[in-house]
């Protein structure tokens, strides 16, 4: 069985979803369903070049004449966040099943909106938070889940990145508000929210945050020697807390040397923690404290054993490490197995408005220099 | 030349300080000046025992006894926080040079009328925030020191501990708000607060703060049938920013499983970043973003170069790592030769008062639920 | 451009093989030529499937009816060692360009014999030692040219496995002498006695080994109650000379528990080291004993700047770590670009002979429990 | 009960050991037992001054008037190894307990006529294998005991240190055959061959070994303008086989960049496996085979408990890390409870042969490039 798939967008997310769809089926004879690679939509020249490059079938500047196509089931949308909304609501009326990149939208209300589309349309919807299929953050998961932790005390989840430290770095699209919503924070703390609900299963109550730009303008790109104002947050730091009665915190900067995409979450909890790092995202460290005191520590998984650990037996032997991209291929199998078998999609759309509440009440907590509660939206 | 030490405490703290007393002399051989262990003071039939095993030539039951002596002129204290400010202000008009255990007080209010009393009297005064002399947190300040972080962007500290993750764990005074002042908070973020100010030579100014007690009634030690109830934090975290513009975060908790000693903090600047972690002492990990691009990393300093790491000379050849207590060795060596040669103390009473305002309104902050500005009092 | 690719083998090494081919031209569109996944030969009845599902036209049972076909430019052999040399001289002799995976042949007298035949035809050939191509280890081979290191003292280097700890594991071909020549020796030395030669440049002079088989029978796979006699090594160490003056050792083992693909290599210098362990591919550690000695320390050097680090810009961004499959794809782009510009290919078959002669000696060392000098050939 | 204690050896070793000479008491007080520091022995003018700065009661240039003294019971050598011997018989003559650091003498024949000489006079005799009593390696010893890692299959250890690597670092009596008997190898290959013998229980039945001296000729201390000839190996690598059946490498250089003080050791067997380096001498690394598969992984123990790891209790909480000197005091404990109890000591004068015997075949494989057999001295 075949499913026709097309792409928004030609740039990284373009081409990491793209390296996805190419590889899936290659990695997962056994599905039963396999993807054709029918269309690329982007904006630019070079959209031609990249879709041949990446296996498109074809490839266009309109959005509407993707989703017009009759041999296209799954529209993938990586664009900047100002268009997911339109995109994905615009598709779900064309009876397409979605995957979406992160943050879902500009703020919870457009991602509602999002979930009702969907929902009348009875289409599928995926939302890429990619980390969740780590299989190293499917083992954290999973020893969450069977209570190996106990009682969750802690979570601390740090997303760190350094591309922005020189302050001469000219200006970029993702420091403009109108089209991101906001900067480290939609950007990063998207992440290491959904993997803290992923991890726990649990949501997050209230938040305090703070937001810092460290450079306010900028080198414009087009003209050096004129300047850009940064519209966004550099950095946002919020402290939380759980339904469940844990404290969080939280971090996402573009600031700090030293760490390139280290996406960060580690969980505290009465009978033991896990940590996570994505720049080692082959590894998770399990500290188990009901294992004899002598041998307590921190175990270092390397979680690549066929029998063990999420997707790898489609992989490679243990100890053959992957990389970033499996994530996407992962992702684009369980895709194509929901809309094969109609099972379920997860995260799904709601899991992106779940994020964006949390997004959006720190946001506002930043501005206000107050706690606020995160409140959620029926759906 | 000999000094006369007095101590005051004989647990925990009153046995490290006792050891640095005991060493200092054999380490140190040129400085010149070594103690001579009069007097140990404690409550409990054990003092005796305790001061005879610590090489104490007396013990005493009364402080007042301790403070009487002519033949003592240094007092180190060693008590739980509520007992501090008395001791300290006593062993001031006494005419004794002061080392005393960290928090300096209960509260700013107290550290206060300590400073003044230990300037009326004209003595020596230093606070026992034994982390500033690890060879590694001596580099990362000097480090910071040279410009070699650049503008500071980021402080990230938390002091992760594990002992009171057991719910049964039975109560102990460390819990009881009367006698500490405060609980994780108090005993932990002081540490990390002093690490920040130290290392970066910036204040913090103001905070937002979170606390939370996990386990409210613990079984009370003498009898394990009833219960008491813990009046203190088990985990404070908060927010801040400092003067020259950092953001910063601090966490102190006792319920870290997989954390039993783990000091850290990290600092990221504009040109580089530092990190350290007290359960790997002897290492500074040093980000030099000024480096050739291709041959940036964190570098693993062992801080164990004789002729290049504060304090080592007087230890073991390089790899030979030292331990706990070679950071109070260390700072004994320094009051002594403050104390000899009239010189400057440091972290002095002034620090531990700076320390505390900010811990005050971090406490204030959580209660409050609400940003506050650290006020320095004039001093 | 497009240069067809035909492929022997169909398992692990098919695969890996088939899936650079697959995705090398998306991830080097600039490259000007790109692979046509023409045939692939295996034998088997799943054959037909695994070609269809990684891309393949056609497929095969017979490799002489894929050296037939003149839509082939390039054949790649991934099959056990007892066949490299027969169908790469056939390869060679039918006019194709050849990759041919590693070890090259059963032993030094194959591998000449393959030299020559490449070298009558004019063909490219080149050997699969893969881990020649991760980012970190070019770094450090730039780094031993720059002289950086300065004289080399010391080669470290171990290939450490674990799938065979199991005694009642049952016997696999690669246990077999004469489909493999040797055990874990060929199986694994043979990576870390390129990664030393491609590192240091030197060449190793003489060897001294010891071999190891610690579970001489194992069950057959087809009957588990029949054992098989296991004819190889299970372990390989030995010692090491090079012409340069280093000594060095090498070891190669199925049987250490704790590492699953524990590729190490560790180079003491005058000047400095570097060590690489393919478990963390992405990072390389580097210690410069050229800076000042107070900031000197093992630096750990993420590999995935795109400026600055091999292959990377065709990949993601900093700190989105790559796979084990990249450096497969990072072959497959050199191999064509050689073969489209008439260019240079590295490792070739001399470099395979070169390494085949020295695990040659060391096998004959083993035996023999003497020193034995590594003869090279004239090519 | 006080049993005096006299040291003969004022330089590094000296240091060394009566640091823990003077702390043992006061970190032991229930041991019924306390050293009395009665006399140091040393050849320099400033024996004095050392001895009364680690606080000993007298001092003296003439060993044979220490070991006159009535008032010692405990002769502790920390002289180069050439003395050894002479010191040891001489002490044992005189009827005092020793202590004798390594290696024990200058061969296996020196070695003999100590143990002979011991047993003669019925004294108790230990020599410093000081890292024998780490906590760490003391749980990996206790694992190994447990059968936890099942049949050994491999040990792996190195001794690596840097202090050579400059060819202009002047001569040192370290690098004199006459005094030290070897170089890096009886300074450091003792030590970790001891190690293995002590965590694994069993013996090195032969070995193939190789020396390299990388640079000959080196500046006189006295006189840079002249050179003295290096007659001690700089390197050596020896292979081995234990009595049990695994296979063995051991490494020692004083020219390997980046390791300050690195005594490591590995071994692997069938259940697990177990890593050690000095540098981070508080944890012990253990991978558990029989752990679920998915959680399999090394544990970083860091071995503090005061419940689960030997000694600790003496020292500091959990996490509290110790350092280089807790080792000698831990030696100085048990020695002084084996003559106050009349108890086994360990390691003894037996063990400092049988690690010997190893040493001296070692030197004899490198001569002679061949596989030398250890032969075990009846004694």
């Amino acid at each position: 069985m075949e499913l026709g798939v097309g792409i928004i967008g030609h740039k990284f997310m373009g081409k990491a979803h793209s390296q996805a769809w190419l590889d899936v089926a290659a990695f997962f004879p056994d599905l039963g369903v396999r993807p054709a690679l029918k269309m690329m939509c982007g904006v630019g020249d070079d959209v031609p070049d990249v879709a041949a490059q990446w296996g498109w079938e074809h490839s266009t500047q309109d959005y509407h004449e993707l989703l017009g196509r009759d041999d296209i089931q799954i529209v993938d949308i990586c664009t900047p966040n100002n268009l997911h909304a339109r995109m994905a609501i615009d598709a779900a009326r064309a009876g397409k099943h979605i995957l979406c990149e992160k943050p879902l939208a500009m703020n919870a209300d457009e991602c509602l909106a999002m979930v009702q589309a969907v929902r009348e349309a009875g289409v599928k919807h995926q939302v890429s938070f990619c980390y969740r299929r780590c299989p190293a953050v499917m083992l954290a998961r999973e020893l969450v889940r069977q209570g190996r932790l106990g009682r969750i005390y802690h979570v601390r989840a740090s997303y760190l990145q350094s591309w922005l430290t020189d302050p001469q770095r000219p200006m970029v699209w993702r420091l403009k508000k109108e089209v991101t919503g906001s900067g480290a924070h939609g950007d990063l703390n998207a992440h290491i929210v959904d993997l803290a609900r992923h991890i726990t299963g649990d949501e997050i109550a209230e938040v305090c945050a703070m937001a810092e730009t460290f450079v306010g303008e900028r080198p414009a790109a087009a003209d050096p020697a004129r300047t850009e104002r940064v519209t966004v947050d550099d950095a946002l730091l919020f402290l939380a807390r759980l339904r469940g009665g844990a404290v969080a915190s939280f971090e996402a900067t573009r600031y700090a040397q030293g760490h390139k995409n280290d996406s960060r979450i580690e969980i505290n909890g009465e009978k033991g923690s896990v940590a996570f790092s994505f720049e080692r995202m082959n590894e998770l460290s399990f500290f188990d404290a009901t294992r004899p005191r002598a041998e307590q520590g921190w175990t270092t998984i390397m979680a690549t054993e066929r029998d063990a650990h999420a997707y790898v037996a489609a992989y490679w032997p243990p100890g053959h490490v992957i990389g970033y991209e499996h994530q996407f291929i992962s992702q684009a199998r369980d895709l194509l197995e929901a809309v094969a078998c109609d099972g379920a999609t997860w995260p799904d759309f709601v899991d992106g408005l779940r994020c964006q509440e949390v997004l959006d009440a720190a946001l506002v907590s930043a501005e206000q220099r107050a706690w606020v509660q995160v409140e959620q939206r029926q759906v």
